[in-house]
Protein backbone atom coordinates (compact mmCIF):
# COMPACT_ATOMS: atom_id res chain seq x y z
CA UNK A 1 0.00 0.00 0.00
CA UNK A 2 1.33 3.61 -1.23
CA UNK A 3 2.63 5.19 2.27
CA UNK A 4 0.13 8.47 1.50
CA UNK A 5 -3.34 9.24 -0.51
CA UNK A 6 -3.71 10.48 -3.80
CA UNK A 7 -4.39 14.18 -3.68
CA UNK A 8 -7.95 14.65 -5.90
CA UNK A 9 -9.02 18.38 -7.01
CA UNK A 10 -11.19 17.82 -3.62
CA UNK A 11 -8.75 17.00 -1.44
CA UNK A 12 -6.25 20.29 -2.45
CA UNK A 13 -7.05 23.34 -0.59
CA UNK A 14 -7.47 26.45 -2.32
CA UNK A 15 -5.50 27.93 0.25
CA UNK A 16 -2.05 27.35 2.49
CA UNK A 17 -1.26 24.36 0.22
CA UNK A 18 2.13 23.82 2.69
CA UNK A 19 -0.14 22.68 5.58
CA UNK A 20 -1.85 19.80 3.44
CA UNK A 21 -0.37 16.66 4.08
CA UNK A 22 -1.69 13.25 2.77
CA UNK A 23 0.54 10.94 4.73
CA UNK A 24 -1.34 7.95 6.09
CA UNK A 25 -0.01 7.63 9.25
CA UNK A 26 -0.55 11.59 9.57
CA UNK A 27 -3.79 10.94 8.86
CA UNK A 28 -4.64 7.63 10.99
CA UNK A 29 -2.93 9.44 14.29
CA UNK A 30 -5.54 12.37 14.35
CA UNK A 31 -8.47 10.22 13.53
CA UNK A 32 -7.40 7.69 16.36
CA UNK A 33 -6.70 10.87 18.72
CA UNK A 34 -9.81 12.87 17.78
CA UNK A 35 -12.67 12.18 20.09
CA UNK A 36 -15.29 13.09 17.86
CA UNK A 37 -15.96 14.23 14.08
CA UNK A 38 -18.64 16.63 11.89
CA UNK A 39 -20.47 14.67 9.77
CA UNK A 40 -21.63 16.43 6.49
CA UNK A 41 -24.36 15.39 4.68
CA UNK A 42 -26.95 16.43 2.44
CA UNK A 43 -30.92 16.38 3.75
CA UNK A 44 -33.58 17.64 1.57
CA UNK A 45 -31.26 19.31 -0.72
CA UNK A 46 -28.84 21.65 1.88
CA UNK A 47 -25.76 20.69 3.94
CA UNK A 48 -26.25 19.42 7.58
CA UNK A 49 -23.17 18.77 9.85
CA UNK A 50 -23.82 16.56 12.41
CA UNK A 51 -21.01 15.51 15.49
CA UNK A 52 -20.77 11.93 16.00
CA UNK A 53 -18.42 9.57 17.42
CA UNK A 54 -15.94 7.59 14.91
CA UNK A 55 -13.33 4.66 14.99
CA UNK A 56 -10.94 3.59 11.93
CA UNK A 57 -10.35 0.34 11.30
CA UNK A 58 -7.30 -0.35 8.20
CA UNK A 59 -8.45 1.63 6.06
CA UNK A 60 -12.26 2.08 7.01
CA UNK A 61 -14.13 4.49 9.17
CA UNK A 62 -17.16 3.77 10.92
CA UNK A 63 -19.47 6.21 12.33
CA UNK A 64 -21.79 5.59 15.17
CA UNK A 65 -25.33 6.54 15.32
CA UNK A 66 -28.92 5.31 15.88
CA UNK A 67 -30.85 3.41 13.45
CA UNK A 68 -33.42 6.55 13.70
CA UNK A 69 -31.26 9.19 12.96
CA UNK A 70 -31.11 11.78 9.81
CA UNK A 71 -27.62 10.74 8.44
CA UNK A 72 -28.60 7.03 8.92
CA UNK A 73 -32.18 7.27 6.96
CA UNK A 74 -30.31 9.43 4.61
CA UNK A 75 -28.03 6.06 4.42
CA UNK A 76 -30.84 3.85 3.73
CA UNK A 77 -32.47 5.85 0.92
CA UNK A 78 -28.88 5.61 -0.71
CA UNK A 79 -28.15 2.25 -2.13
CA UNK A 80 -25.14 3.40 -4.18
CA UNK A 81 -24.05 5.04 -0.67
CA UNK A 82 -24.54 8.46 0.87
CA UNK A 83 -22.54 10.83 0.15
CA UNK A 84 -20.76 12.67 2.65
CA UNK A 85 -17.37 14.37 4.43
CA UNK A 86 -16.75 13.65 7.40
CA UNK A 87 -13.99 16.50 9.26
CA UNK A 88 -11.76 15.87 12.70
CA UNK A 89 -9.88 18.61 13.81
CA UNK A 90 -8.06 18.31 17.13
CA UNK A 91 -7.17 22.06 18.25
CA UNK A 92 -3.66 22.39 19.56
CA UNK A 93 -3.19 26.14 20.31
CA UNK A 94 -4.12 29.84 20.05
CA UNK A 95 -1.49 31.77 18.10
CA UNK A 96 -1.70 35.50 19.30
CA UNK A 97 0.81 37.40 16.94
CA UNK A 98 1.54 40.87 16.94
CA UNK A 99 -0.84 42.24 13.71
CA UNK A 100 -4.67 41.11 13.82
CA UNK A 101 -4.39 39.66 10.55
CA UNK A 102 -1.74 37.31 11.37
CA UNK A 103 -3.97 35.45 14.34
CA UNK A 104 -4.45 31.42 13.79
CA UNK A 105 -4.89 28.66 15.72
CA UNK A 106 -2.56 25.45 15.59
CA UNK A 107 -4.60 22.56 14.81
CA UNK A 108 -4.44 18.83 12.68
CA UNK A 109 -7.44 18.76 10.81
CA UNK A 110 -8.59 15.70 8.65
CA UNK A 111 -11.41 15.75 5.91
CA UNK A 112 -12.85 12.58 4.26
CA UNK A 113 -14.97 12.47 1.37
CA UNK A 114 -16.49 9.37 -0.14
CA UNK A 115 -20.19 7.16 0.00
CA UNK A 116 -20.87 5.92 3.40
CA UNK A 117 -22.41 2.63 3.49
CA UNK A 118 -24.51 1.02 6.42
CA UNK A 119 -23.36 -1.43 8.25
CA UNK A 120 -26.16 -4.45 8.01
CA UNK A 121 -23.94 -7.78 8.35
CA UNK A 122 -24.18 -8.53 12.15
CA UNK A 123 -19.98 -9.51 12.02
CA UNK A 124 -18.76 -5.95 10.66
CA UNK A 125 -21.13 -4.19 12.84
CA UNK A 126 -20.04 -6.71 15.93
CA UNK A 127 -16.85 -5.72 14.82
CA UNK A 128 -17.22 -1.53 14.19
CA UNK A 129 -18.72 -1.27 17.92
CA UNK A 130 -15.94 -2.73 19.29
CA UNK A 131 -13.61 -0.21 17.54
CA UNK A 132 -15.92 2.34 18.54
CA UNK A 133 -15.75 1.45 22.38
CA UNK A 134 -11.91 1.07 22.29
CA UNK A 135 -11.48 4.58 20.46
CA UNK A 136 -13.16 5.53 23.72
CA UNK A 137 -10.31 4.01 25.84
CA UNK A 138 -8.33 1.14 24.50
CA UNK A 139 -9.58 -1.86 26.35
CA UNK A 140 -13.01 -0.94 27.21
CA UNK A 141 -14.38 -2.92 24.25
CA UNK A 142 -13.66 -6.37 26.17
CA UNK A 143 -14.27 -4.73 29.78
CA UNK A 144 -18.50 -3.89 29.43
CA UNK A 145 -21.27 -6.24 28.02
CA UNK A 146 -21.92 -7.03 24.60
CA UNK A 147 -24.74 -5.98 22.77
CA UNK A 148 -27.46 -8.59 22.46
CA UNK A 149 -29.30 -8.72 19.36
CA UNK A 150 -31.95 -6.06 19.71
CA UNK A 151 -29.17 -3.55 21.04
CA UNK A 152 -27.41 -4.54 18.01
CA UNK A 153 -30.28 -4.14 15.57
CA UNK A 154 -31.18 -0.63 17.11
CA UNK A 155 -27.43 1.01 16.71
CA UNK A 156 -26.91 2.04 13.34
CA UNK A 157 -22.98 2.27 11.92
CA UNK A 158 -21.99 3.79 8.62
CA UNK A 159 -18.67 2.74 7.04
CA UNK A 160 -16.56 5.03 4.76
CA UNK A 161 -13.36 3.89 3.07
CA UNK A 162 -10.15 5.71 3.19
CA UNK A 163 -10.00 6.64 -0.49
CA UNK A 164 -10.47 10.83 -0.79
CA UNK A 165 -8.45 11.98 2.43
CA UNK A 166 -6.33 15.02 3.33
CA UNK A 167 -5.14 15.94 6.66
CA UNK A 168 -4.18 19.81 7.74
CA UNK A 169 -1.98 21.23 10.23
CA UNK A 170 -0.84 24.41 11.47
CA UNK A 171 2.18 24.27 14.05
CA UNK A 172 4.27 26.23 15.53
CA UNK A 173 4.96 30.44 16.48
CA UNK A 174 3.09 32.93 14.99
CA UNK A 175 4.08 34.76 11.40
CA UNK A 176 4.52 38.50 12.15
CA UNK A 177 5.42 40.60 9.16
CA UNK A 178 9.21 42.31 10.00
CA UNK A 179 8.57 45.40 10.71
CA UNK A 180 5.93 44.60 13.68
CA UNK A 181 8.20 42.46 15.16
CA UNK A 182 9.29 45.40 17.58
CA UNK A 183 5.54 46.26 18.41
CA UNK A 184 4.35 46.26 22.20
CA UNK A 185 1.83 43.29 22.32
CA UNK A 186 3.07 40.04 23.56
CA UNK A 187 2.76 37.12 20.81
CA UNK A 188 3.37 33.59 21.24
CA UNK A 189 1.56 30.45 21.60
CA UNK A 190 -1.14 29.27 23.90
CA UNK A 191 -0.87 25.44 23.96
CA UNK A 192 -4.78 23.84 24.03
CA UNK A 193 -5.35 20.34 25.07
CA UNK A 194 -8.55 18.14 25.71
CA UNK A 195 -7.81 17.08 29.25
CA UNK A 196 -9.45 14.22 30.99
CA UNK A 197 -10.18 14.98 34.61
CA UNK A 198 -10.91 12.81 37.52
CA UNK A 199 -13.26 9.84 36.50
CA UNK A 200 -16.47 10.61 38.50
CA UNK A 201 -18.19 6.94 39.84
CA UNK A 202 -22.19 6.49 38.61
CA UNK A 203 -24.14 7.19 41.78
CA UNK A 204 -25.42 3.55 41.94
CA UNK A 205 -21.84 2.20 40.85
CA UNK A 206 -20.50 -0.87 44.07
CA UNK A 207 -18.10 1.29 45.32
CA UNK A 208 -15.60 -1.66 45.38
CA UNK A 209 -15.15 -1.82 41.67
CA UNK A 210 -11.86 -0.50 40.69
CA UNK A 211 -10.93 2.02 38.80
CA UNK A 212 -9.74 0.21 35.32
CA UNK A 213 -6.59 0.16 34.44
CA UNK A 214 -7.16 2.19 30.90
CA UNK A 215 -9.00 5.17 32.43
CA UNK B 1 -37.12 39.05 21.45
CA UNK B 2 -38.13 35.96 22.25
CA UNK B 3 -36.28 34.13 24.62
CA UNK B 4 -35.96 30.88 22.56
CA UNK B 5 -35.39 29.83 18.49
CA UNK B 6 -38.15 28.59 17.11
CA UNK B 7 -38.18 24.76 16.35
CA UNK B 8 -38.30 24.01 12.20
CA UNK B 9 -38.65 20.65 11.03
CA UNK B 10 -34.91 20.94 10.27
CA UNK B 11 -34.42 22.00 13.73
CA UNK B 12 -36.20 18.91 15.22
CA UNK B 13 -33.45 15.68 16.07
CA UNK B 14 -35.15 12.59 14.94
CA UNK B 15 -34.01 11.19 17.69
CA UNK B 16 -33.24 12.07 21.51
CA UNK B 17 -35.88 15.14 21.65
CA UNK B 18 -35.44 15.54 25.13
CA UNK B 19 -31.71 16.53 24.40
CA UNK B 20 -32.78 19.33 21.61
CA UNK B 21 -32.52 22.97 23.37
CA UNK B 22 -33.41 26.20 21.66
CA UNK B 23 -33.31 28.45 24.59
CA UNK B 24 -30.96 31.43 23.52
CA UNK B 25 -28.91 31.44 26.73
CA UNK B 26 -28.09 28.25 26.18
CA UNK B 27 -27.19 28.63 22.34
CA UNK B 28 -25.37 32.02 22.92
CA UNK B 29 -23.28 30.00 25.78
CA UNK B 30 -22.11 27.30 23.66
CA UNK B 31 -21.17 29.45 20.50
CA UNK B 32 -19.16 31.97 22.59
CA UNK B 33 -17.24 28.95 24.85
CA UNK B 34 -16.22 26.61 21.34
CA UNK B 35 -13.23 28.13 19.96
CA UNK B 36 -13.94 26.64 16.71
CA UNK B 37 -16.90 25.67 14.22
CA UNK B 38 -17.30 23.14 11.82
CA UNK B 39 -19.05 24.82 8.31
CA UNK B 40 -20.60 22.67 6.15
CA UNK B 41 -21.50 23.40 2.58
CA UNK B 42 -22.10 22.24 -0.99
CA UNK B 43 -19.42 22.26 -3.54
CA UNK B 44 -19.79 20.84 -6.88
CA UNK B 45 -23.08 19.60 -5.28
CA UNK B 46 -21.42 17.41 -2.47
CA UNK B 47 -21.10 18.27 1.00
CA UNK B 48 -18.05 19.63 2.38
CA UNK B 49 -16.70 20.27 5.73
CA UNK B 50 -14.12 22.78 7.03
CA UNK B 51 -13.18 23.94 10.51
CA UNK B 52 -12.59 27.25 10.96
CA UNK B 53 -13.00 30.11 13.75
CA UNK B 54 -15.92 32.20 14.51
CA UNK B 55 -17.31 34.51 17.06
CA UNK B 56 -21.04 36.07 17.84
CA UNK B 57 -22.37 39.73 18.08
CA UNK B 58 -25.74 39.47 18.86
CA UNK B 59 -27.96 37.16 16.85
CA UNK B 60 -24.95 37.44 14.09
CA UNK B 61 -22.29 34.92 13.56
CA UNK B 62 -19.41 35.53 12.05
CA UNK B 63 -16.86 32.83 10.24
CA UNK B 64 -13.50 33.86 9.41
CA UNK B 65 -11.57 32.84 6.15
CA UNK B 66 -9.36 34.20 3.51
CA UNK B 67 -10.72 35.52 0.54
CA UNK B 68 -9.79 32.69 -1.74
CA UNK B 69 -11.13 29.96 0.36
CA UNK B 70 -13.87 27.44 -0.84
CA UNK B 71 -16.50 28.74 1.22
CA UNK B 72 -15.40 32.30 0.52
CA UNK B 73 -15.54 31.78 -3.41
CA UNK B 74 -18.93 29.76 -2.94
CA UNK B 75 -20.63 32.30 -1.10
CA UNK B 76 -19.30 34.96 -3.35
CA UNK B 77 -21.14 32.91 -6.70
CA UNK B 78 -24.22 32.93 -4.55
CA UNK B 79 -26.03 36.49 -4.51
CA UNK B 80 -28.62 35.55 -2.29
CA UNK B 81 -26.57 33.87 0.03
CA UNK B 82 -24.71 30.26 0.30
CA UNK B 83 -26.78 27.49 1.48
CA UNK B 84 -24.29 26.41 4.98
CA UNK B 85 -25.25 24.52 8.31
CA UNK B 86 -22.57 25.66 11.06
CA UNK B 87 -21.59 23.22 13.86
CA UNK B 88 -20.06 23.81 17.41
CA UNK B 89 -19.22 20.87 19.76
CA UNK B 90 -17.76 21.01 23.25
CA UNK B 91 -16.80 17.77 24.36
CA UNK B 92 -17.50 17.20 28.24
CA UNK B 93 -16.51 14.00 28.62
CA UNK B 94 -16.99 10.31 28.30
CA UNK B 95 -19.68 8.34 29.83
CA UNK B 96 -18.93 4.64 30.38
CA UNK B 97 -21.56 2.32 31.14
CA UNK B 98 -21.54 -1.15 31.59
CA UNK B 99 -23.63 -2.01 28.48
CA UNK B 100 -21.44 -1.02 25.37
CA UNK B 101 -24.66 -0.03 24.10
CA UNK B 102 -24.93 3.18 26.67
CA UNK B 103 -21.31 4.26 25.80
CA UNK B 104 -21.74 7.92 25.13
CA UNK B 105 -20.32 11.62 25.35
CA UNK B 106 -21.28 14.06 27.32
CA UNK B 107 -21.34 17.18 25.02
CA UNK B 108 -22.96 20.25 24.05
CA UNK B 109 -23.40 21.71 20.36
CA UNK B 110 -25.41 24.30 18.16
CA UNK B 111 -26.52 23.45 14.90
CA UNK B 112 -27.24 26.89 12.78
CA UNK B 113 -28.68 26.77 9.21
CA UNK B 114 -28.88 29.41 6.97
CA UNK B 115 -27.85 31.25 4.15
CA UNK B 116 -24.30 32.72 4.78
CA UNK B 117 -23.46 36.32 3.39
CA UNK B 118 -20.12 37.76 2.36
CA UNK B 119 -19.51 40.85 4.85
CA UNK B 120 -18.76 43.58 1.93
CA UNK B 121 -18.61 46.89 4.20
CA UNK B 122 -15.20 47.32 5.74
CA UNK B 123 -16.87 48.94 8.60
CA UNK B 124 -18.88 45.39 9.69
CA UNK B 125 -15.73 43.90 8.29
CA UNK B 126 -13.42 45.65 11.34
CA UNK B 127 -16.19 45.27 13.30
CA UNK B 128 -16.16 41.16 12.77
CA UNK B 129 -12.61 41.22 13.20
CA UNK B 130 -12.85 42.67 16.58
CA UNK B 131 -15.37 40.08 17.73
CA UNK B 132 -13.37 37.02 15.85
CA UNK B 133 -9.99 38.68 17.79
CA UNK B 134 -12.22 39.04 21.56
CA UNK B 135 -13.25 35.44 21.10
CA UNK B 136 -9.44 33.82 21.04
CA UNK B 137 -9.37 35.93 24.73
CA UNK B 138 -11.69 39.14 25.61
CA UNK B 139 -9.32 42.03 25.05
CA UNK B 140 -6.86 41.15 23.10
CA UNK B 141 -8.66 42.99 19.97
CA UNK B 142 -7.45 46.28 21.68
CA UNK B 143 -4.15 44.59 21.88
CA UNK B 144 -2.41 43.77 18.82
CA UNK B 145 -1.63 46.30 15.44
CA UNK B 146 -5.25 46.84 13.93
CA UNK B 147 -5.43 45.25 10.14
CA UNK B 148 -4.37 47.90 6.86
CA UNK B 149 -6.23 48.42 4.22
CA UNK B 150 -4.78 45.27 2.47
CA UNK B 151 -4.78 43.16 4.96
CA UNK B 152 -8.46 44.08 5.67
CA UNK B 153 -9.56 43.03 1.61
CA UNK B 154 -7.23 39.81 1.79
CA UNK B 155 -9.49 38.60 4.92
CA UNK B 156 -12.99 36.93 4.10
CA UNK B 157 -15.87 36.96 6.53
CA UNK B 158 -18.95 35.43 6.16
CA UNK B 159 -22.08 36.51 8.08
CA UNK B 160 -25.09 34.46 9.11
CA UNK B 161 -27.77 35.47 11.07
CA UNK B 162 -29.23 33.14 14.30
CA UNK B 163 -32.65 32.32 12.90
CA UNK B 164 -32.99 28.67 12.26
CA UNK B 165 -30.88 27.01 15.53
CA UNK B 166 -30.85 24.46 18.10
CA UNK B 167 -28.51 23.27 20.39
CA UNK B 168 -28.52 19.77 21.91
CA UNK B 169 -27.04 18.56 25.55
CA UNK B 170 -26.25 15.48 27.01
CA UNK B 171 -24.90 15.67 30.42
CA UNK B 172 -24.45 13.74 33.22
CA UNK B 173 -24.44 9.67 34.29
CA UNK B 174 -24.69 6.64 32.03
CA UNK B 175 -28.01 5.03 31.75
CA UNK B 176 -27.72 1.60 32.09
CA UNK B 177 -30.83 -0.81 32.23
CA UNK B 178 -31.71 -1.44 35.85
CA UNK B 179 -30.59 -5.47 34.93
CA UNK B 180 -27.04 -4.32 34.28
CA UNK B 181 -26.64 -2.64 36.93
CA UNK B 182 -25.37 -5.32 39.28
CA UNK B 183 -22.06 -5.84 36.77
CA UNK B 184 -18.79 -6.14 37.29
CA UNK B 185 -17.83 -3.27 34.67
CA UNK B 186 -16.50 0.13 36.25
CA UNK B 187 -19.22 3.15 35.05
CA UNK B 188 -19.57 6.63 35.25
CA UNK B 189 -18.30 9.93 33.65
CA UNK B 190 -14.95 10.95 32.81
CA UNK B 191 -14.93 14.73 32.53
CA UNK B 192 -13.07 16.33 29.79
CA UNK B 193 -11.85 19.67 28.70
CA UNK B 194 -10.17 21.70 26.73
CA UNK B 195 -7.56 23.21 28.91
CA UNK B 196 -4.86 26.15 28.35
CA UNK B 197 -1.63 25.63 29.24
CA UNK B 198 1.49 28.04 29.73
CA UNK B 199 1.71 30.63 27.45
CA UNK B 200 4.86 30.22 25.06
CA UNK B 201 6.59 33.37 23.79
CA UNK B 202 7.40 33.61 20.16
CA UNK B 203 11.03 33.47 19.58
CA UNK B 204 11.20 36.99 18.51
CA UNK B 205 9.61 38.29 21.46
CA UNK B 206 11.55 41.02 23.54
CA UNK B 207 11.78 39.38 26.79
CA UNK B 208 10.93 42.34 28.55
CA UNK B 209 7.28 42.54 27.21
CA UNK B 210 5.13 41.07 29.99
CA UNK B 211 1.93 38.53 29.54
CA UNK B 212 -1.08 40.40 29.14
CA UNK B 213 -3.65 39.63 31.71
CA UNK B 214 -6.33 38.48 29.93
CA UNK B 215 -3.86 35.37 28.82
Amino acid sequence: METAYRATPRTTPTRYRERADYDRKTVHAILDEALICHLGYLSAGGPVVLPTTHARLGETLYLHGSTGSGPMLAAKAAPSGLPVCVTATLVDGLVLARAAMHHSVNFRSVVVLGAARVVDDPAEKLRAMHCLLDHIRPGRAADCRTPNARELAATGVLALDLVEVSAKVRTGAPADDPEDRTLPHWAGVVPLSLTAGTPVPADDLDPTTPLPSYL
